[in-house]
């Protein structure tokens, strides 16, 4: 029996899988399930605003003190230089209270990671502050009529040569920075991202540290900040507005790693494409989205934990035969509605380990490979859309799946509910994420033939073309076909095989890829790149998603491979293969259409859920068990008082 | 140029459309349009719970002022004896605040239904007095162990002769009432459901009038009520528990319209069958699945009218050719995101506006068919379901859709959104529901066949076979088949008669009722009649879905056959189309695995959709203003203050 760390006795099942769900950081997090188990962590919803934003701040303390923040910085700015476990453990809080878990990511995620990484020297000095919350920052992005599109960012900041200083400014109603979390009280200096004009020259997109507060927390002169008031959800976060009325800056305030401005107005950067040069500020900070995709992962799992647990506890309608009530989680439809989630978060779970692993590797400088750090960011957005888009899905069906009790604050769903809502919206539109992903992999396909002439691109178009018949006259739809006509009995057990889900995955991926360029190639000779753009728009959406679909099925089939005990292993595999279906049976049709899957397999697949949810409902507990959420984590009180639904 | 009813001047084709939407009850819509856009009646997030109790109290008197609630009730009982004026009155509160039109609908509806409907003379002097709220009273069905199985709830009423009395009791924690609107706080009497007991026998479920505070608001003797607390919205009703502990009722507060007790304690019930007197009990309380379903479609239209109103008005990223910034809604996945949802919501008006013609001719006296209430109970479990699905799914992607805007309190979404989020499980749990529509159409098909024998039902089952191979094999999945493996042109156009869609939704319904029927008979002689079911409960539960869909689908048909006006009535026939290529295209692998669809025709319906929104692009707005919300009660701030995210 292989040993798990830390572990006394000889683990469970259940505890040699929560050991491969918890990854590399594995002893950050168990630390973080003892430490914020403790109370004073909880999310308390029956707070007015003001009292829960000061709570969360109070709590922040506490976190600071027990040195979760320190590792997200180097070793030479005040930290310990683990990235990896600063994002892990700061995950963890996720299962306390997510408006804590957003206002420490605010501080020293997003602002905190801004100053290390866009700064310089002259600006260390900030983050030993930031570090230990004698300087509360914010991040000042967003504005009210640009979000998604960073670049056209309205706020300007203006290089003065003669007092050495840059003036902020608001110049529209549409620039009033919004939604930035710690604008509408505790912040008292923001990272602002303006467009830097100097000598009359626009230089597009910056960072600067602007402070808005004096110690009595007034706005300084020329700085208006206001409140965004409630919310959907995340109570604690004080989340504002600010406008700048021609604010002076020192130039020195301007975070300058990849640019600068002299004392004479003169702009300099070692990045001379300035389009290049904004993708690699903005590629910093891909920590933020990281940690929103594995945050939204640990809100589902604690609303999957409660509402398994409660269909494990819950009866309604007697068995006609027999009298007794029947389990909740004993109805097909409560099966097929709540175990699919629980192994799409097992898929996640891994999946995010993986993103964690390679944004480490990177962040530490293990990782020197010019591309991986755009292949990071790539899989960041995907990762992101999926885990933020599983949580919204989890969480609702949780909360339904519990009925009257799910809707009580006092059983926690309708809280995660709330408060996971914006994840699909903030660190980028989940659809605009998962455009960009499918961008990113068009233009790897483009790149084959990127100086093709008009002659290279029919012989490019044809090529790929036939490529393309062959997918579908290959010899395995060949005998699919021949199959379909007869009535031979069709092999299901190969759908069951790895490989041959690798496979699907992976030809979904590819197909939707190469037919959307060609879509975008011969639209693009007829109508406005725009328009191109527009028309394919749902193709191109599918071909994202189906590649992040595939990336999350690798990190799983990769997950399990690190499973030693073998009964472990044994359930991971049955849990993975019910990823796979469901997943399947979502993209059903597509798979018919492109006569990938027949119909006799199609079937196959869906019979497949039923036989998996069915195979997997004895092994609910240890499931729930293994996602890791410490029951004295959950504070869901029907758990507590199981008396009230259980009929005596 | 036909007349619209009330409108001065010549009617623009979004009042033609809204005239349409209206239904009969037109001028009690236009009259509520105009009393509830008052600021009085407005949802006011930003109060605590006991002030947003007492307030939505207040605003009740003036609607009770207003006339709304008598309309709900006999003329012989102090009403105007119009129902279906009654549940469309009200649900015109949704457009202000849903707390307003949950407790307004607990009160009139659940509280004052039960009165009227199952109590006898000797209780109309209750009537007055709830109507007038100088009786403020409560629902209490629900328990914490029991909610959809109504026939097994444990609260006791045991008839003691000795003092003519009823004995009622809560005997364990899961027999606690609870959820019930208006027990924490206000209500002074409750509708108590509970198992009547007497001479030592078991009678079945009944409803009595358990008075619950005495006029300072305390707890009477025995009755010990709590409350729910916060939940994940409607915080101006005031959810609670009661339990009873031995509390004495006289005989006569028996809600004695089905069934009686002699004060000797015989037992006696014009309906000798107590299952079926059970359900006729129910079955008199319809309205308020009614009530619940237009209610979901009223927030499902207040979100999308939000949302495509900001998308006409928000920029993001501009074009590169012409440097203009592209309005959200002409982006082609923000168009595919809300004019399905639009669509369906006119699908569902239409629909609505059936189901209460339906449900007033019966309770009015003019439909006397006696299938008419069955029928009339299973439209209404239906488009319960479908509305309260459709507003849970709309108002979220409603949010999504409008970013970090939408998630503000003030825009007003999400506050729909945590209100809503209950409706799938209130007035029935939605799969239960659907499961209920399922075994109602299951009922029907087996009455064809309830007496054969065995070989009878082979025989049945052979010609059932038969009959569904012909739908397989016909003339016209022949032509199909031929034309997919050629290279014919298929005739698309062929989807877009409306005879064929019907026959699509219909196909769908019959074929999974059918093999849902052979399913479960081949299953129940192999295993128990729970295992059978259980077994094919998502097939079950797909057929009635596929039954609410046709459903929907002839309500909007025969909608579109009332609209005189020709361009209205064109747009329409396009909004239909769109909810016919989205149903289809939601249903699209079940089409092609049943060969109902070919390749062709399904890629027809995924491109159908794309370009059905493009054609309703620029008739947004004009569906917007049909959907009917005045722009006066969207009462969204960004829709106000517009500039904050125009570009200048």
């Amino acid at each position: 029996m292989v040993k798990v760390d830390g572990m006394a006795g000889t683990p469970t099942t259940a505890e040699h899988l929560r050991a491969a769900l918890d990854g590399p950081w594995r002893a950050i997090r168990e630390q973080a399930r003892t430490e914020f188990a403790d109370k004073q962590f909880a999310g308390d919803p029956n707070l007015d605003l003001p009292e829960a934003r000061a709570r969360v701040l109070e709590q922040m303390r506490t976190i600071a003190a027990l040195g979760y923040p320190e590792r997200g910085f180097r070793v030479e700015n005040g930290g310990t230089g683990d990235p990896g476990g600063a994002v892990t453990g700061l995950e963890m809080l996720a299962y306390a209270d997510l408006s804590l878990w957003v206002k420490s990511g605010v501080q020293w995620g997003l602002f905190g990671g801004a100053v290390e990484n866009l700064g310089t020297e002259r600006h260390r000095g900030y983050l030993k502050e930031l570090i230990n919350l004698d300087l509360l920052g914010c991040f000042a992005m967003t504005e009210s009529g640009h979000g998604s599109d960073v670049a056209d960012l309205e706020t300007t900041a203006t290089y003065d040569p003669a007092t050495e200083e840059f003036v902020i400014n608001t110049p529209t109603p549409s620039a009033r920075k919004d939604y930035i979390g710690g604008a509408a009280e505790h912040a008292r200096v923001a990272a602002v991202f303006a467009q830097l004009n100097t000598l009359g020259e626009g230089k597009g997109v910056h960072c600067f540290l602007v402070p808005l507060r004096d110690d009595e927390g007034n706005d300084l002169p020329g700085i208006t900040t206001s409140d965004d008031g409630r919310k959907g959800g995340l109570p604690g976060v004080d989340n504002g507005r600010i406008t700048f009325d021609q604010v002076r800056i020192p130039r020195e305030n301007l975070l300058n790693r990849y640019a600068d401005v002299a004392p004479d107005g003169t702009y300099s950067s070692e990045i001379e494409n300035p389009s290049r040069r904004f993708f690699t500020t903005l590629g910093t900070l891909v920590r933020g989205r990281v940690s929103v995709g594995g945050a939204a992962s640990a809100g589902a799992r604690v609303a999957l934990s409660i509402a398994v647990r409660y269909a494990l506890a819950r009866r309604q309608f007697a068995d006609p035969d027999t009298g007794t009530e029947t389990l909740l989680l004993d109805y097909r439809s409560h099966q097929r509605r709540l175990l699919p989630l629980v192994a799409k978060s097992f898929a996640l779970a891994f999946a995010q380990n993986d993103l964690v692993v390679r944004m480490d590797a990177i962040q530490t400088g293990r990782e020197t490979d010019p591309h991986a750090q755009r292949s990071l960011e790539k899989r960041a957005a995907g990762l992101k859309v999926a885990q933020t888009r599983h949580a919204s899905r989890a969480i609702a069906e949780a909360r339904e799946a519990c009925g009257g009790a799910g809707y009580l604050t006092e059983n926690r769903i309708v809280t995660l509910k709330g408060d996971t809502d914006v994840f699909t919206t903030f660190e980028g539109d989940n659809v605009v994420l998962t455009q960009l992903v499918a961008k990113e992999i068009l233009s790897g396909y483009a790149e084959e033939v990127r100086d093709l002439d008009a002659l290279g691109w029919v012989r490019f178009a044809a090529t790929s073309a036939a490529d393309v018949v062959r997918k579908r006259s290959g010899v395995r739809q060949l005998i699919q076909t021949l199959r379909d006509r007869g009535d031979e009995t069709v092999d299901e057990a190969d759908l069951g095989k790895r490989s041959v889900q690798l496979q699907l995955f992976a030809d979904r991926e590819d197909y939707l890829l190469r037919t959307a360029a060609h879509r975008l190639r011969a639209r693009a000779e007829e109508t406005t790149p725009f328009e191109a753009f527009n028309n394919a728009q749902d193709h191109i959406l599918a071909a994202g998603a189906a590649h992040i679909d595939r990336l999350v099925l690798e990190a799983f089939v990769d997950g399990i491979a690190d499973i030693d005990d073998p009964d472990a292993r044994e359930l991971a595999e049955t849990v993975c293969d019910l990823y796979v279906y469901s997943t399947l049976e979502e993209n059903l049709s597509w798979y018919l259409m492109h006569k990938f899957l027949s119909v006799e397999r199609a079937k196959a697949v869906r019979r497949g859920v039923n036989e998996l949810v069915e195979r997997l409902r004895p092994d609910a507990l240890t499931l729930v068990e293994a996602m890791g959420v410490p029951e004295s984590m959950l504070r869901a009180e029907m758990l507590t008082d199981a008396s009230v639904y259980k009929r005596a």
